[in-house]
């Protein structure tokens, strides 16, 4: 593809970044699926810390885990949150979802105990505020959980994914679970790109692979490549075969 | 198969028409199926970029993924749509499914705001207006997703599919999804064609292939090719065996 | 078995001739069963015309797919169907089936229009007609698919299969799918006799074969056999082994 | 085990009595389980006719498929069933099973169009007019497949089998379809003995083997063995290997 | 483990009574799973007929196979259930579970004719009628059948649990079915111990093992191993391994 | 990672603490999943008896398996449950859930008889008369079987774990069963870190291996170890390799 007009935003993973030959297209929505333990978090912090660090501002939309224990882990990584929150480079959501009898499903704002909200109002309101240009959701799976219905999933699925394009933001959403090749999750049709965290074992040996399973309107390694996670974050062997 | 007497149309891309035999039968409504990132909606736009460029006017139903999405990743590859449409050689419908409570889904034009309308109505409108000989509707999946009921689910097809007859047009369609080998989707009986894009992992190398299933009418390669995308679109190894 | 005074039907295939040591047993029920693309249409086209060629009539009930895009298919083979109706050996039903609320599902006459009838006494109206000796339904999943209890299943199926042997016809039967060895349909217990069609996928080859799965009251060859279609029809490899 | 005292059946299969050290034991029910074309009836009618030829009357409880065509099929083999019904050696029934509204299944007699009435009794009634010391039920499928609750179809079978061992009689009481090695249908646990007729594919080779999986009471053969069906009925291979 | 304190059991089976090092543990409730024809029944009395050899009264509830049956298949291995019966070191319950409507299941006694009684009520008054030390329930599943909530199922299991520790008995209770490897039934995590028998075919070949899954408070061989069944009862061959 | 900042807690097993580097993160709340007879009691026994060597006071949770028989089984490692009772060191609850009928589950206490109480509420209570540094829940299954929506289930875990990390605890949870790799819990994505203990079975050997799927804010060996539980309890051989 003739992608020299697609402009870029780097990852801030140097591996990744290299699959995609220069980083994801601007204005994309980033679907990262895997199972517990892969470093789907991890990923979307050290995405955020590289943003700061190019003094982008970022809304983190945290679902579940409390963000507290999420800036806890990230200081292991030197990433300062709290210093990035001070300066206005970060809004973070702190919310949790609670079902009340008759399937009606309510968030709840951790931090400030705030009900009766729509999520994406929240996630406008706060790019908003700081002019954020990247919106991280953790994990969208949070907020499909309680809907069985595949058409009604859909269509939560795209409500969100309009309102962050009428933001004019890229995202990472993280989706828990990793399909197998030639599965998928539907959001994964509704994404711009995905990338795959998938575990293996071989011989009872754990292999650990990321793989860019989709990207639109850009070239990509589309091969399955090696990763560690080290102190500095996501390391991807992106130059060497997976089994050598 | 005698299919000297069957009129073809190119589908613009070279291994496909040569995998065909001269491409796809006059009139086929051919099914195009993959799991996300294969390059379903890149191959729509070149199908329809090369009958626009024979002067055959197109009509594009764009389903979730906003069209103005497609019309900017369809730059990279040279494919200029809003020219196109300008020409009257393309008309698109932008439309997404809301699902309303008790089950009701309702289509909304996403250009127009329009509601309440019949995509096949629309569909027909649309043909007449630039005496189009070729209908795109990706996905499918999208029509499909809020019946759960397999009978009415086979329903909506036929009505689907008795339109584009009508209209006498040639019609590419996608499904999400890829069945695999023996397994199948209701829509590929259905279909005058099928094909297929599939992705599997040997030894944590991928390899991504094209396989025929189905085309009433005439004789073809039915054996898988392998295939990458360029920036000049779909190019298709079907003179080589996948493995070698 | 001593099947010396089984009388035969010739299926008009060569080779599946020989395999089942002269054709079909007279007055069998014969269950077609294959997925998308494997050529169950071209198979019972071939059959009629055999039949047609013996100036036996036939009865051929289409569903879904119109009878007109199968009389157009059916010239590439050489076989004209509207010949074979002008000349009273053919009569061609066209039916789809319509969803209603409430479950409730009526066949509808295509050509006609008419509506409000039952298949099976159309069926044996059209037999009547003509003295057909022959009854081709393709495929017989349209009218199972919307039902989901499997114990009515089984009547509806067994309705059918009841007036075709009151009207001491042969009949060909398809049905949609491919079950595994060991795997199975309903209808393939109901049925006297079973031959499916199939498509594996070895080291990224694909193999077509044909299998004779049951033939009530007479000896067979049960071993898969490779298939091809040529512009003649079907040509089955019953002589070789699958893989040499 | 010292099943020196246990009373033996034979079925008349050599292979299988064989198998079985002299035969299944005396008032047991033996469940035979297979795909469709494996031959179930042929062997129900073969294990009938050695019955017959030991001058012991059995009952044939025939569902689905019309007894009619069993009779013409059985010709094949060399057995005259109606000759056997004449002599009182043998009592058909000729049932199948109609769904109504609500759930409600009811038994309708073929031959004699009676409706309303038991098949347990009907059973009890033919048994005694003939003295009867065999029970023949083909398909049990048929009684159960109405049924979706495992506890009530549990209890349907329980019912059947109690009967059945009320009137002292040996049974052959076939099952539509095969469970693999580990799998199981409920009515293997309730019956007294169970065989399996197999089929498997192996490099696009059918092989269709015999194995006991149960027989209350006695020592066995328990190995899968290869089988033909000949003009003389079942041939088991019991002495060899299924591979060489 | 230390288990020098822990007082055994004898199974009877001497492979078994070795892999455990010396029996299964006092109190303890062990659960043996396996599909049809596995030798469940057998391995049930074999045990019981070594606790009356040891003269410690058992209780034996037999659920779906008529007592009467079993104490006829016990002969072969030259066991007297009747003569244990009557020396009162047996007490047997024969019950069968009769599903009404509205999903209501009651226990029938097969001897009694009593009803509408309690199973864990029936067993305590047996035990304490002959100071029972054993209680053996074959089949579990058919007191599960009916019950498809998986909570509703775990309380059944629990409640009929309790009673048997509360009556201070060692208890064998089979389990129609066998989990392949890293899969289970709930009943496994509520017994203390578990013995799974399957049935594995390797190359057409049947191989018969026996592995102990569980067992609290011991040290035990978690190894399969293969075993038969002779006129002696189960033979385990504990000291090879399955595979030479 | 830089985990020199994360103050761990031994688990007591030499070759976990190994593996993580030095135990496991201070307030961490660890999922241990597998199934049947794996050793996750002993697991967690031997975790809460190495914190009562450390003087740390524990709360234990026991759901459905009596306590009592816990501190039997306990006592073959030689770990006295009730001196550390006796000391204020362990506080044991001893529940188990009742569904009654319309849905409503509710736990009762075994020891004391106590009904109508929330499991969060009688673990804080817990916590704070003994000033409980642990929290162990065995199993945590218990709780969530009665719950089939997802979206509640969930909700569940995240109010326990809640109630868990606002008391400042660090927490084991057991759960029964074992995912595959790339299949996944629910709670393993809500839980800080997850242990795996499987069963696998090659050439029919028992194969038993520990992994640690995932352990939030430190590095760890990701790599599968094989155990065993010796009279002093887990031993894993952290440093081979599984296969040798």
């Amino acid at each position: 593809m003739a992608d020299y007009e697609v402009s870029r935003i780097l990852t801030g993973i140097k591996g990744i970044d290299a699959m995609l030959g220069g980083g994801i297209p601007d204005k994309s929505i980033i679907l990262l699926c895997g199972g517990p333990g892969v470093g789907k978090t991890i990923l979307t912090l050290q995405y955020m810390m590289s943003a700061v660090a190019r003094s982008e501002p970022c809304v983190y939309v945290s679902l579940e885990e409390p963000m507290e224990k999420k800036t806890l882990n990230a200081r292991a990584f030197g990433w300062d949150l709290n210093k990035a929150e001070a300066d206005n480079l970060i809004v973070t959501l702190d919310i949790y979802m609670v079902p009340h009898s008759q399937g009606v499903v309510e968030p709840i704002d951790r931090k400030r105990g705030k009900i009766q909200f729509s999520i994406e109002h929240e996630i406008e309101a706060a790019v908003k505020r700081i002019g954020a240009k990247h919106i991280i959701i953790d994990p969208l799976t949070s907020i499909l959980v309680h809907e069985s219905r595949s058409g009604k999933k859909r269509h939560l699925i795209c409500q969100l994914f309009d309102t962050i394009r009428r933001m004019n933001c890229t995202a990472i959403v993280t989706s828990e679970g990793l399909p197998r090749v030639n599965e998928f999750y539907m959001e994964q049709f509704l994404a711009d790109g995905v990338v795959l965290l998938g575990k293996d074992m071989l011989d009872f040996k754990l292999i650990k692979t990321l793989r860019i399973d989709k990207m639109r309107g850009i070239d990509f390694d589309d091969q399955p490549r090696r990763y560690v996670i080290t102190p500095r974050g996501f390391q991807v062997f992106n130059t060497e075969p997976v089994l050598v």
